[in-house]
């Protein structure tokens, strides 16, 4: 997928209205299905999950308030961020007095609408711009919010590219926002390219990798309780979100701050411009995999981190907040990762007693005492020199500071000529 | 104790003549006993101390050196300092030349009067300004130390503030210094500015507090001598000294550079201008306190650091250069240090898989994506997240860079909750 | 051997026409002879030794290129550097398109003339300068090697310094470059002088010092292979190259990262401007002496590194580019590393409760309250502070940072003071 594609499929779902349940989960699923096969589990009301119970099913057909003209002043069908998620039916009279506590606006970004939710609160209310705010009258409004908070269920879904180990590398994306562009549609679209990516990769992948579409915290709460006895299984885990705006790529270390996924991961984007943060029991689902009960090995992938712009969690990030040439960036950044991961082992020189003679065997340049050596040729040495067991590939590009695949292909080389052997 | 009554308490310290030994110690204890209860202990001449021996006693009544006019150009009764620390006594008449030797100066700080002392020498001095040297003829001199080097005992002194288990934290001042105000008279004051905080504090502390008030070297060595087989209670020790001057709080690590105190102390500094310096053997009492033998867990809180200002040892150190403010400055990170070490405690996280749903616990705000998530919210993630029991709420607060107090009222609302309990 | 009798070496050794085998080595190890006894080796042709065999012995004793008026425009006699190490013998007529192919120049730097060596690749061909190829005419040319390359021997010397331990330093040069004088006529000169200040040392080295003279990489390996058995003996190494030009020390560390050689150059190296390189698997021998199935304790001293400087591996390494003073700074940073490894040893404080009382043992000043202390007693200080048997002298000279001399003299007052004693 270019990035042109993947903006046009955040295009396409930012309409939707989704939250932690319903129906607009479920026509995004249907959307992203259309690009991936994907398991889609249905876990009705009332499971229990963890420390957590899945909540009712929210569902809403329209919402308004009209002033005493009869004008929508604020309307659902112009932006779905414009009612408190999960807001509790409501219709009624109210001046704007009454209003008001219900109301949420963002004072210092006066053009903007935030993005509210009241999951577990049974409550409702309005969100719009203080500019909005500032030009209502008295009132009296007439108020409705047509929803539905019923028993129903919470819908997780799966899309698995097998492997030959049954170890996983897992991508997980919350889809629970609803018209929030660069979180999580770029997320979303960026994961949908990469799993695109693995189909189209000449041999089956090594690792079995295991796209995770699903709403955040409950939904990852949720997966969690129904795969306690596999976790284990996870070698790597990425939570992918902001993945498409003008920043910097940003990497959040995984709460053990050195697993693989993280060695990876920071190797991949030395090349670019780009921020690693320490672990933070704050931001995505690495909060649920990083738990100290599961202490998955995730990281978290963004550009501009968690909260880290003002568009954040407001009416302004929009389509256009996303960058087709961002979103190919990441996805570039992720493909990489992957070819690291698939490519990591380690190796034991099965020569180790001085160099050996890589002349005679093809692999070393016929003249001597020239002062540029090459790169393939200093891979090599790095990795004889560094295959003793305690050192992956991996290991071995972050002390050479060689770009992955030259060590990756140095031990191809040497392994073909006999002079390492996979370690056991 | 306010700023104004520490700087009272130097004040009246200030013309005390000390020594190692000798009745200028007893009356600065028993100035200090007003304040606090006390146990002296008196050891005699004599007895063995680890490698040392208890000296005589020293006390002095008078001394000068007069000019041929009659006139007391050096007098002992102007200043303790003009005397050489355990003179032994002296009367006769020398010439200015027969006198130089005995005579320090300091020739790069013409105006001040140096400290010297000669506690194992069997020597005798004067000490003046290279100015008032400048000024004297060829004499002769009439020259008179009325001391007395004598059998006698060294007196150490000690206040309990007793705590419900029998680990101690231990403050340590050294009170040998005669007319030195900053050196170690402001030390003095904010300890027993700090002893009592401690006694006005609403409940009975965790620790058990000691502090010491004890000659330098010799006082810490017999004190260590008489107390060796219980310094394995010490969990965690200060010596306190140059604590009034308006530089920045310095604190100098123990020798095993990452004891409690040294992370409890280096917390509490984070927010304040000040330095922090590795362990070295030279300074103050954390050389006996921290020698390989012993290898106590004990820290060096000063202002300017030992040798660290041009008053330093100088008659230059005089009330005026002590500030009550910088004395409350260091009372205050004193306090602060107390309640980490108060507060300081390992919980084991109860709900370990996921998050905990605080908000149906009434831990969590109601309205979701806001971005200004609240201290105490993120207080709570991070006990939670790093409650494994191998970190400890001082660890967490370091790690999370958030004040050690919300770090302890978010482990209080998860305990009361039944999220946590604390570690056995 | 002052810096300019080093280099008087350096212009002696300079005209010879070395390889990795050959004549032209054994007249250097006869010159090297001259200042030290040496044991040499001859390994004959087809041994193999480790992962390779030793190669035919190249000689050469003339060569050229002719031009149509029979002038020779490249001339073996003029520099050694005009052929290709190990070129097979050749005779015959060539038109300049055909010499082409086998003519190396440096078009970057138009004046000099380059090295190439082609040890293993049985070809042959012309170093020139571009200038020089630029004024060449179409030809034809009569071209001459008259060169050897037949069974034979390679050459290793060894130098030894007995010592109380059979423990060794190893110091390594290699021999096998022709007329290039910093790489490594000067370090082949260090060798011999540090070699000569072992000997005019008072008292026999408690290490046994090894110094060899021998080929790069398959000297190396042949001496490995010739010691395998032996090489746990060694304690530490060096290899010593480019020891003569005007740029900083540098010293690059072992593969181990923090060997006591390791430790004892950077701490040498410490007041002097320098630079520390980590490990990488190329450069000089350190590469065999550092294979994994080794993994001596071998780090590389130079002053600018390998290929660091434009006149490496071209006629501009002449003695020109060789200094007497940088010689002599590097012998002298030598001859106090050796002074570190004689003297580096652990003690134990036999009085570790408290500080002994240095003042009646006479090692303390008498007169207190100077703000100066000595370096010698913060010597013994950090001594006794450290000397629980898990610091070694050299430890504690890094941690104080204080030079390496203070530290173990004060080790010695303390040890005939019976204050502390060597761990056994």
């Amino acid at each position: 997928m270019t990035g042109e594609e993947m903006h046009a499929l955040v295009e396409r779902l930012y309409p939707i209205c989704r939250s932690i349940t319903g129906d607009g989960v479920r026509r995004t699923l249907e959307i992203i299905g259309e690009h991936l096969p994907l398991t889609v589990t249905e876990v009705p009301t009332g499971t229990e999950v963890l420390d957590w119970t899945v909540p009712k099913e929210w569902n809403i057909r329209d919402a308004y308030v009209k002033d005493p003209s009869g004008r929508r002043v604020i309307d659902f069908r112009e932006s779905n961020l414009h009612v408190v998620g999960y807001s509790v039916p409501v219709s009624g009279t109210y001046t704007l007095e009454e209003l008001r506590p219900r109301l949420h606006t963002l004072p210092d970004q006066p053009d903007l609408v935030p993005y509210r939710t009241g999951y577990y609160a049974e409550t409702w209310g309005f969100c719009l711009s203080q500019n909005t705010l500032d030009g209502l009258g008295d009132g009296p409004y007439e108020v409705l919010i047509d929803s539905t908070l019923a028993e129903g269920s919470l819908t997780v879904a799966e899309h698995v590219v097998p492997g030959r180990l049954p170890d996983e590398v897992v991508i997980s994306c919350h889809v629970c926002h609803p018209s929030l562009a660069n979180d999580n549609l770029a997320g979303v679209a960026v994961a949908v390219a990469l799993a695109g990516a693995l189909a189209g990769r000449l041999e089956e992948p090594r690792h079995t990798y295991r796209f995770l579409f699903m709403p955040g915290t409950i939904g990852a709460i949720t997966w969690l309780a129904l795969n306690r006895e596999r976790v284990h299984l996870v070698a790597a885990g990425l939570t992918l979100a902001c993945a498409g705006d003008r920043g910097a790529l940003t990497y959040k270390r995984s709460r053990r701050g050195d697993a693989e996924i993280d060695r990876a991961v920071t190797h991949v984007l030395r090349g670019r411009p780009h921020r690693v943060l320490d672990f933070s029991p704050y931001g995505y689902d690495e909060r649920q995999f990083c738990s100290p009960g599961f202490d998955l090995p995730f990281g978290g992938l963004t550009r501009t981190p968690y909260a880290g712009y003002p568009e954040y969690h407001t009416s302004g990030d929009n389509p256009g907040f996303v960058a087709p040439e961002a979103m190919e960036d990441t996805l570039d950044a992720l493909v990489q990762v992957v070819e690291v991961l698939e490519g990591n082992r380690t190796y034991l020189n099965l020569s180790p007693y001085g160099e050996p003679q890589l002349g005679r065997r093809g692999l070393y340049g016929a003249l001597g005492g020239r002062s540029d050596t090459k790169q393939a040729q200093m891979a090599m040495l790095w990795v004889l020199n560094l295959s003793d067991g305690e050192h992956s590939l991996l290991d071995i590009a972050r002390r050479s500071e060689l770009p992955f695949a030259a060590v990756e292909g140095a031990a191809q080389a040497l392994l073909e000529a006999g002079l390492v052997k996979e370690k056991a």
